[in-house]
Parts: structure tokens; sequence; C-alpha cells
């Protein structure tokens, strides 16, 4: 480049409001899913010789350095940058069609850490949940950051933004699902709430757990066996247990 | 202050290589622990005017802007910064003395993430493990980041440093535990693997896993039940899962 100006430009962080995915397992996992609008792609020349990059893409060789710009400070791009577009909506309707006994649905109540909200959606693929539910206005946004976490799940499970979460858990309870709110003062365990059918498990943020009015909405609250010297687990350690306990109660 | 030198001193980082815990629920659980030496509390009238100052701390009133120069970028300190000396070495001896079929023991091989080791920590004293075993190189210090994401554990919860992991793991044996680790290429299930009486759960690192040399000092390696769409969990999601499974086990 010769001018001044585009010289000033190179490797500055573009303006678009779309998020930026990095690190191997989170850009793989966007590049191989045919549901996802890929913008460009930047990488040093030895990850981006490790791939077969898609037809039509836009591609920026850069170096180690001028993929930093483009990700928050410290974070592990491992040589790939992928401005993607968010996922297209998924409608609750859409997720309660799924006709899976033994896939456990998983709702999120104001839980807003987005490394959080990435590591629920890795062990929510783990696991095979149809879907995670969030509020829209108490949750992140796709993000880098959160993809990284997510280590190639915000690929493979749906997310179902609902503008009203308590109006959400009534359609869940109408598709035959058990509402199980996960609650530190409930007196029955996540082993005697689960049920051989559909499971919905409810989690709340740290600290505040769930609002009071989606307590209101679960069928039962059930607690885990945790020791009284501690006073919860992170929610993301809270979310992987349930999951589990939920794919084992069915053998 | 009236010199030139004191008033750019002033709210500037400490030289000394202590952690620096910050965080109410790090720092009340800090104050708490008879075992813990502290060595200098910075909060502001706000977040000290809530605690009971230990006698003979040296405390000094911040406001939060000086209190974010103490702690990495963005760290939410929630008012509190306290200066400790990390606990004692525990001894692997000690720990095994423990007579308590019903406690599992944690083993983390090469796990170096602070944020990682710190949830661990928390899961591990929620399940009231007897202590959390690491190799010396190969796991990080205490920190502010780690004793945030314990939130309190590292107070409770023993942390046994090795300087040889598979020595370690053959006095764990000779202490009755049997030894699981865990592996997504196990044929067993962590189900399957466990046993009535003591155990011992074994975790590598994320992306490489176990080293050799800790697989073969395994009893038996066993998987959790994930779906294929996904290659593993997130470390210590992997860890609370195997500490909720050793529990309801016997529960």
């Amino acid at each position: 480049m010769s001018s001044h100006k585009s010289h000033r430009r190179r490797g500055a962080a573009p303006v678009s409001g779309n998020p930026k995915f990095y690190g191997r397992h989170a850009v793989y996992a966007a590049l191989d899913n045919p549901d996802r609008r890929l913008i460009k792609l930047w990488g040093t020349r030895e990850e981006l010789g490790k791939i077969v990059i898609p037809e039509g893409l836009a591609v920026q060789f850069a170096d180690a350095a001028d993929l930093a710009r483009y990700v928050p400070k410290d974070a592990p791009h491992q040589g790939l940058v992928l401005e993607v577009a968010p996922m297209e909506d998924v409608w609750l309707t859409d997720a309660l069609a799924v006709d899976d006994d033994t896939r456990p649905l998983l709702i999120l109540d104001q839980v807003t850490d987005p490394h959080n909200v990435g590591a629920i959606f890795r062990t929510a693929a783990a696991f095979n949940a149809v879907a995670v539910i969030t509020q829209d206005r108490h949750a992140p946004p796709e993000s880098g950051a959160l993809a990284k976490a997510a280590s190639g799940a915000l690929e493979v499970t749906p997310w179902v933004r609902v503008v009203n979460l308590a109006r959400a858990l009534e359609e869940i309870a109408e598709a035959g699902y058990w509402r199980i709110g996960l609650s530190g003062h409930a007196t029955a365990t996540l082993e005697q709430a689960l049920t051989p059918g559909r499971n919905a498990l409810v989690l709340g943020a740290e600290g505040d757990g769930m609002r009071h009015n989606i307590e209101e909405h679960c069928d039962q609250l059930a607690k885990l066996p945790i020791s009284e010297q501690m006073e919860s687990l992170n929610v993301s350690n809270a979310a992987a247990i349930a999951l589990y306990a939920a794919t084992v109660r069915r053998g």
C-alpha cells in the first residue's frame, strides 16, 4: 500500500460491530458451519496454510502482532481471527419441536459473563442439549471471548433469545418439559428432581440466583449436594453438573 | 502528601511478590482464616466499613481507581484488596492421613490457567475434597485471579504441591485410593470406574490431556458420557462433574 492513509489503516481494528472469533477451535467450527455467514478471515501464513479456505471468503495474511489488534488484550488468538455475522435467530417454537425426550433444555436467567456463557455452551453441546435459552436483555451477545470459551459449540447448539423468559417457561412446560430450577435454598436434590422424561434445567446468575418470578415458573427447585463450607458453585460448573446428571439419569 | 515524590508513589503498585487477593469472597475468607498470614488491606471507606478488621493488620483507605492499580486490568476488586502470604506448604503425607473414605482427592496434571485452577478449588471445597494436588513446576502460584475464581476455597481446601506427580500417585495408591484418570479415549465411563471406597480423580490439561507417564500411574481411565460433536469439556467443568459423580455415587 502506498498512500499514507492506507498505511495507517493497516492492521487497525475494523469498525464493524460483527463478532470476531479467534482461536483454532472457534474459527475452525465457524468455517465448517454452513449456516454461519463468514465475513473475513485474518491469519498468519502458518495457520492459514493448515486450513481449506471456503470459496469466496476474503482472506488477509497478518502477523501475530497485527492479529492482536483485532482481539481483546492478551486474548489467545492462535494465529486466526474470523469476522462473522451473528447466527440467525432461533425461535423457541422450533427448539421445542425437537422430539427427543433424552435431550435436556438449558435456560439461563441473567447469566451475563461471556466466559461463563461460552463455557456453558461448550458443555451444552457436549451433552447434546436441545438449545440454550436466554432472555435477550440479560445475556451477552456473540463475541470472540464467548466463542473462544464455547470452543465451537456456538455452531452446534441453538441459542434461543426470548423477550420474556417467564412466558418462555410457560411454553416450555406446554411442550412437556419438567422445569427444574437450581437453587441453594431448595430442599430436593437434583437427583430427586430429574424425571425420566423431558428435563429443562434453569440456572440463575451467580450471587443473586434466579429472579423470584423465574423461580415461580419452575415446577421444582433443586439443589446440588454441596458442603456448607461453600455457598455456591461457579454457574458454568453448576450447569455442567446438571447436564451430566440429566444425561446419566437415563443410563 | 506534600513532596512530588510521595505524590507520585501514591497508589503505585507495591513491589512485593506476595499475592494480592481482591473481591469480597476471596478477601473475607482470607480474613477469616486463622492460618492465613495477612500483610496489608486496602479498601474503600464503604467496603472497609462493612468488615471487622483483624487486630494489628495494616489498613489503608483507597478509592476504587487506586485499588485498580493493585490488581490486573479490569479485575472486579469490589472495593477490597488484601496482600497476603501464600499458605504454608501442605505435605502429601498429611493429606493422605485424613481418614474419611467419602472424601475424594483431586489431582491436576499441568493445569496452568489460574481461572481454571481457582474454579476447581471452589468446586473441590464445595464437594469437600481432601486436597487438590498439583506438580510444583506445572501449576500456577496463588494469585489474585486464582483466589477470585476460588471464591474463598483456598482457605478451605489444602493445596499439596509435589515435586514428582508420578511418585505422589504411588503414595496415593498406598493410602488406599483408587486412581481414576479422566481421558477422552477411555472405554469405561466415570460411573463404572468410581468405587465405594476412596476415589482419587486425576485430570490433565485441556488439549494435551494427562501426560503418558501420569496415565500409567492411574488404576483406571474413565471418560465422561459426552457427545461426539464435542471433543472435550473445559477442565474445571470436567472436574466439577467428576467431584459430583464421586459424591452422588455414595449418596
